[in-house]
């Protein structure tokens, strides 16, 4: 898949899975949603913590990136029908956002993205990916092998 | 969420995300189809790897368990409303399937959740996650916060 689809498809994609790995040297998974950013040339991808409920489950990803900044993103189209499978991922860098400025930008996409987000501003951490990799994979119009 | 709901809920999946580490350490994560089985009080989750088109991406994932043996994987529901969403997760150690008898058993499981795996049996490697961990989340009522 052409690097301009694969983040076309990201960007409209409502919820992926990011994986990080703990302290531990386990890998981690959970599903996010995200809001995907370009400047300058570059890939960013946001997304944010939000308040109470599963906040001891959300901060693993922040000690996750703390001690290995490395992360990977996939979204991806499942039917019963494998030839209309596709995925994309991302992989890149984490950074928790600390400037003013890039928060509020975030936050904009964020809340532009998903209505929630517009009804409640999140109050928790920001993080950006710095993505440095896309790849998209769909299937073939034979079908037959599907995401494993 | 209750370990047999979540088991429930995983069981009926058609879709995940498996996370792996690389043997760089960073981690890796792809959608993949998966069946799970429960014997004797133990949970497997099987897998396997799928003939020609991708087989340079599949591969990733054997060579990351070979150095790293611990996956996680995850599968989930999202919904534009966010009191609809839920995640299950499940941890536990990758192994490649070697005995015949068991690799049958993993395909019959396969093809019984698939049908283009009955139409279509894969001969690539199996492979099975002995789960030791399984924790699901369900969105409150009030919704408002959502997978991030």
């Amino acid at each position: 898949m052409e690097r301009a689809e694969a983040i076309r498809r990201l960007t409209a994609s409502k919820v992926g899975s990011i994986a990080t790995v703990r302290p531990d040297g386990s890998p981690h998974v959970v599903p996010f949603v995200f809001a995907v950013s370009e400047s300058g040339g570059g890939l960013l991808i946001y997304w944010c913590v939000d308040d109470k409920p599963k906040r001891s489950h959300e901060l693993q990803r922040l000690v996750n990136i703390r001690a290995h900044p490395a992360a990977e993103i996939e979204v991806n189209r499942y039917d019963d029908d494998w030839t209309q499978l596709w995925w994309v991922r991302a992989s890149g860098i984490a950074r928790e956002v600390t400037l003013d400025d890039e928060r509020e930008r975030a936050l904009v996409a964020l809340a532009t993205k998903y209505a929630p987000y517009a009804a409640h501003p999140p109050s928790g951490p920001v993080v950006a990916i710095e993505v440095d990799r896309v790849t998209g994979w769909v299937a073939g119009a034979e079908g037959g092998s599907g995401f494993s």
